[in-house]
């Protein structure tokens, strides 16, 4: 644990991170991202036990980065949608998968690769779109297949 | 821990939260984007008990990402420097710094700020330079005091 020294309350960084705590969160982020939104699929795409999923979901409709939302009433189902302050992650999910990419690169080639919507060029460090450079968001990309997509699907 | 499944081995995000591991890990590397090479010095920012320390440096070091490097004979002491790898985690930082200054932000005002060495312009989420429009990397960039970095020196 880290403590909770003034300092560490003082710096952005560390709030950050006391957030997105887990590793597990930021997965469930990566499936939001994904365009995923119900317990179920959630479940299913990472493998992850329910009380967990349970637990990390509720923490992050707490902190406004996910809302429930009613799409079902009898029986009611709910499902998870980015808000704004979700969707404001965007720069650090595009620089975990930017430096794992890199320097971690999949034997099998990337399984997925983020793309700019309109003209399908690669979202570059500065996420700006290599071929057209407009200046992208989250909602302006979408997330293909790449090279190692059989792989996974295969999996 | 997460499972060691297909899935998770082939995506680029979960791997590189795998090498970043926890958030001690990700204070480490804050520190020594701040400049901070020797252990103590890393030890007295962070507050961090040193046989945890020892063990996050270690395995910094085993993953490329900082280098230990002797700067003194008798008797021998080593500084820790980050290496082209490491400094590849600047989007990062700088990305969760970002986040947590939004959204979180702290009562006296943030305690560091990033800003263009050459102009003093900030940086934008697109990693520019807020004012002449440079594109940003870790070492076109100084952290200087903010308004709440006198809270911070007298905690």
């Amino acid at each position: 644990m880290l403590p909770r020294t003034y300092e560490d309350q003082n710096c952005s960084i560390a709030r950050a991170l006391e957030v997105l705590g887990d590793r597990w969160t930021i997965l469930v982020m990566r499936e939001a991202f994904m365009r995923v939104r119900r317990f179920d699929d959630f479940q299913r795409n990472l493998g992850v036990a329910r009380n967990v999923l349970t637990d990390r979901l509720a923490r992050l409709v707490e902190e406004g980065i996910l809302v429930r939302v009613p799409y079902q009433d009898r029986p009611a189902r709910f499902e998870y949608r980015l808000t704004e302050k979700g969707l404001d992650l965007w720069p650090i999910m595009m620089a975990l998968l930017q430096w794992g990419d890199r320097h971690y690169p999949p034997e099998a080639g990337r399984p997925r690769v983020v793309r700019h919507r309109d003209c399908g060029g690669e979202v570059t460090r500065h996420l700006t779109c290599e071929k057209c450079g407009a200046e992208l968001g989250p909602r302006d990309v979408v997330a293909e297949p790449g090279p190692g997509a059989d792989a996974l699907a295969a999996a």
